[in-house]
């Protein structure tokens, strides 16, 4: 019964995947359309804002379908915290477009090394989490009244400094809600640089000569043995010839 | 005698643990309280500083006990020093709070690898670090004249530029004890962007393929070699089956 | 007839690669004269710009000299595409210096370690890339009306802050062109970080002492391995020898 | 002829090495006494001025020497360009300083791994850096009209920002010179960080399960080996002994 429920809910993933992607790629264009355009027609914004809320409870159907069909209730709620956190906290839906970057790095999984594969990931989260975060601190700024965060190339410029941990504080934001997506930029900005430095430090210690020496001379070691090995089976069987003539 | 006396010490330890860690938590509260609210009627505050002098002093007596029970005083000395600097100098008071963490450290210690445990560790103490160097800096600066962190909010958002090194410098101290907080949640960052680059290289290190390749290649090889020496074994013996029937 | 291409292309390269390297240098030179010496007259700046435009035709000549004799067009179209990317985009082009910079990595490229050539080749490339990008910060901002980096020096000050990620905000591009220069110098600050950390980290690594250790052990019981075997020889040789002469 | 010059070089450098360190120590004392003490009588001054310059005489001197000693000319300017560099640039004088933590370094050489010694001497360094950088900075900037590192707190603090790459940008050199001691600090953070992080991800690296086990399971197979041979060895003799009464 409960490898059944299991097979139900891997069967059940594989046929909605790309349909949560294209509502993922579809949330980011009706989160994105009204922030950049602030001249769109009321009709407009509230079309963005009704196909907003059906994914939001497209997103919810999915996690409750997932948890019904889960064979372990309480597996299921531990190890998808994150899905459900991007459901309740409003602050965080932006959050749900990453699942955009999880099916592209599904695409060429099996081209790249697993460094490889983290690191475009990484790369790939971080950049579309800079993108989220910038639309994220407009939306917050713009109608605030000490902010210094006016337009989407600002926002984009004030992103780009804070993953990359320069700050240079020519703009930052000074609400709440752009706070709180600073911190997650801060956050996805050492997870940037560390995995970018831990990629390449891997490829050095992948490339140290002692290491690499040291294994191929044990294996030189070792295929002398075998020669040496096979020469006694030899002798060996040499010996058992000229020994067994007298039996 | 030495070694009943380490015995104590640790028995000592095992028993006053939670006590301790206890009085790390009320010292996180009593600390916290009036810096957050600056309405708190005196009757309050006098008692939160009560509760702070009692907790020193708890602490003091747990080093002088701990000192008496140890085996060699010098080496007790050596390896407890920040227990006595955050007991000597009032500015490092608030680290005492850090006990929580190497309490909830130990409590999940079995489930976790070498690299996990010290990454939670640091991510939890770090963490810490900059709540408690928020307070830290909010009491310090509030009462400066040209300051610019006059909130907990802005306390929190500066000690998170701090942390990740991105250091806008919209939010800054100007105070010669916040400027020690400031210098004490660098440290902190560079211990955390440090540790987690650190773990993500030695996890792309362990799937690098091919030390594991060469470590594999190596073992099929002295496979082989046992092998090949299992049928010597055997011709071995059926010789001296040939052999010994004409002795 | 592929490998008579191929060949035909690794020999036009190698005549050619000394002409583009100096066709680099030169480049650097009329980019930075005009920038460096607003007073240039105009006489020079026209012909500045003429060696520009002629060095620019040279480089698409070079590339599609390249891609005729290219045995697989599309795979020297996929890993060639900064080549492409350098020509197409105006604002790139100072990314044709690069070249100097792998000139000078190929000289030295006997004597260094490979951890020792990858650094040295980044250090060089970002430290290029800083000179350049002041350069066009500078030629983007001074003519700016709210811009604050107006001398060489500036823009120098501003580059240094922004690859090493510390970022103060005295200085800061305000421009479009100005900031896409700045995030091509944070990713460079990233690369830097990244490379020196990774280099270091695998220095250490080759000199951990267990590993090295465990390999010595290895090595040390696989030698004893082969003296075992020889004795066996040797003992195999004296029993053949005294059951020979009864043949 | 070469080999005796050799020793003389080292006896020398063993027997002038405290010298000089003294001399270094001296030397911080004399840069720092007048700029951190602005109302120093004139004659101090002078005497401190007086004092560098016959310092500054004695590492000439000491260069001299120890170039005359050298077997090989050549080889010993390059292994001590910084040492000339230091000698001839008067903006990098305050480098000799660091002689003091190569002599620290010295010292507890033997309690601790490379790893631990690399990483002693680099935060040394880097915090010497730290103060004397301050020191150069409040020096260039104290007198300029525009500069904001008016005392020696605001320099330190200002060092410290920019060590950890915090850089808020609240204070920020505006002199040439102190921009040079700026860009000195930035390398030196950058150096600090990566070794931190290099070191710990080595240390994590030395704690991989997996690579340990490997090395252990390899050693296994091989002592098996040894075992099997062991018992070949045994039969072998004992097969010897029942054909040899034969013979």
């Amino acid at each position: 019964m409960v490898t059944r429920n299991a097979d139900r809910l891997a069967r059940y993933e594989r046929r909605t995947g790309w349909l949560l992607t294209a509502a993922a790629v579809l949330f980011l264009v009706v989160y994105a359309w009204p922030i950049l355009d602030p001249d769109l027609p009321p009709a407009l914004v509230r079309a963005s804002s009704i196909a907003n809320i059906t994914i939001w409870i497209g997103f919810g159907a999915d996690y409750l379908v997932r948890l019904t069909l889960a064979p372990s209730k309480r597996r299921f709620l531990r190890t998808h915290i994150l899905d459900l956190v991007v459901l309740v906290l409003p602050l965080l839906r932006p959050l749900r477009a990453l699942r955009v970057v999880t099916a592209l790095a599904r695409m060429n999984r099996a081209s790249l090394s697993f460094r490889g594969q983290t690191t475009m990931y990484v790369v790939g989260a971080v950049t579309l989490l800079g993108f989220v975060g910038a639309l994220a601190v407009l939306d917050a700024e713009r109608n605030s009244e000490n902010a210094n965060i006016a337009s989407f190339g600002d926002a984009l410029w004030w992103a780009s400094t804070t993953i990359t941990t320069v700050g240079y504080g020519d703009r930052f934001p000074t609400t709440t809600e752009g706070r709180i997506a600073g911190v997650a930029l801060m956050i996805g900005g050492i997870a940037l640089v560390g995995t970018i430095t831990a990629a390449l430090a891997s490829w050095f210690v992948e490339h140290i000569g002692s290491v690499e020496k040291a294994n191929a001379e044990t294996q030189d070691e070792v295929a002398s043995l075998v020669a040496e090995l096979k020469a006694i089976r030899t002798e060996l069987a040499a010996a058992k010839d000229t020994s067994q003539p007298e039996g």
